[in-house]
């Protein structure tokens, strides 16, 4: 303890079947660090534009998350405009503005420097590089797209090597790796270095695999989905919070595994309402019950002898 | 015991990125059947044409399968030509010749009649209410396609409401209720007569309704995958074959989920070859052993007090 999240802290703008919302806290860092709150301190790394006020801060401080390093600079904060058919596996970008997140160069002050856990969320690889040289965690993490898997194959290959744990969206898997085959993708994937690959599948769960296990688990069954934005991050968030809380260095297969369901709950509260609101008010006995209830909802008993 | 499934028996050919094959025994009845026989004795019901040899009755046979009630008729076989690209989880149908399926009016015999599971395969709905009407199981199950819900869905809704058990893609399931969220889809269609709902999702698992619980299962997670024709028929064939040999009437949660792992078994199974290869020369002890792997594969501890 504790941990680093590296990534966009944006507004967001949201349009889905169940309504509509205007300039959302949200972004990945600001999704993953709430999240991670439940288990661990997380210090959020990103930049800020004047338009970032104090209650924002406020809303990550009342949550524990450390802000000494959001950067706030001349300019507006990295936007976002969206929107989701009835289909919410996917998302429709209207508009983006980068913002001040366009010439962003991560500074890390030395706490966050000294976290044991870096999660590096998706920006472009060879940043993730230069964050991942300045601090030395004893766990590092990292996500991506397929921007990146397009237009900067090797920076982000170099980027895979210096990491413990890749978590990408299955697709991103197969398409990084040219493995049609998830199972063999991720192994393509260790091979690289990493020693954990977690495939992110939407509302169909996600996958773990190190070099002798794999595990999967599919989303916690909800009645209310509301707004799926960050739901990946979420995940990401609960997966290495938890992991920093259990002890990051080599974590065993127990710990993963519980790991993939807090990640798993996290999600699932998040996409209930519409960004951050749900998981702002959450409460760690809520995250308990539903660790309980998603293990009720995928075990079974052993066959009959 | 036992159990009847009406359906089709067809040849098909298919390519895969992976090979292809000509011809191969095939159709819902038959994958359906060879997954529950590794459970109970499966009463195939279904026409043939002259091309339909004894070898054909013989590998079905050699399996435990009762074929009196597959009538030989005049003209050729059901004939499907399909191919699968790299996303294996579409199938591209290239031809479809009905021949003797066509005009097919299903006929049971006295055995067939008595068995205590009916499975209602992918047939027109006004046949599935006819055969329904033939029998009397103890459980009776039917699955369904995109087509019966367009051109057939009051026909449908009336087949739907005289059976206990609904197994159908969770894409039609959304399709057929109108409601976009899985788990209210599910509770729409419990509402119309049915106590159990599966959600078949491809790669990604199935996931069980009734009116108190849900359960979700990820797909396992193979290395080699070749051919996914049939994987659904396998599914359902593993689920209510364990089912009619654990009793029926009334079936608990316990045996539902259980029944839930066993059709993910043997659609296992019957990926990873072309056509029936896999299945037809599987041994019961091969299915314990994935049964086990799959608890491995998806259960994690209770978290740490």
């Amino acid at each position: 303890m504790p941990l680093t999240v590296v990534g966009s802290i944006a507004f967001d703008s949201v349009r889905t079947p169940f309504g509509e919302r205007e300039r959302m806290l949200g972004g990945s860092a600001v999704h993953f660090s709430l999240a991670a709150s439940f288990f661990t301190t997380a210090h959020i790394v990103g930049p800020v534009g004047e338009d970032f006020g104090d209650e924002h801060l406020d809303l990550l401080r009342s949550r524990g998350v450390e802000t000494d390093d959001i950067e706030r600079r001349e300019g507006e904060t990295f936007f976002w405009r969206g929107h989701y058919d009835h289909d919410m596996n996917v998302a429709h970008t209207d508009d983006t503005q980068l913002n001040v997140f366009a010439d962003f160069e991560p500074k890390l002050s030395e706490d966050s420097r000294a976290a044991d856990v870096l999660f590096l969320g998706n920006i472009q690889p060879d940043l993730q590089r230069g964050v991942r040289r300045l601090a030395s965690p004893l766990l590092a993490a990292l996500d991506s797209m397929n921007l990146w898997i397009e237009t900067a194959r090797e920076s982000l290959s170099a980027a895979i090597a210096e990491v413990d744990c890749v978590m990408l969206n299955d697709a991103e898997v197969r398409m990084l790796t040219e493995e049609p085959n998830l199972a063999r993708a991720a192994q393509k994937l260790i091979a690289m270095g990493p020693q954990i690959v977690v495939a992110k599948r939407g509302e169909y769960g996600a996958a773990l695999f190190t070099a002798d296990e794999c595990f999967a688990l599919p989303g916690f069954l909800l009645e209310d989905v509301r707004d799926p934005t960050g739901a990946g991050d979420s995940f990401a968030g609960g997966f290495l919070g938890y992991l920093d809380a259990a002890g990051a260095e080599d974590p065993d297969e127990v710990d993963l595994r519980r790991a993939m369901a807090y990640g798993t709950v996290l999600a699932s509260f998040n996409v209930e309402e519409f960004g951050i609101e749900r998981v702002v008010r959450l409460e760690r006995d809520e995250v308990e019950s539903r660790y309980a209830e998603l293990r009720r909802m995928t075990h079974f008993e052993t066959a009959v002898a």
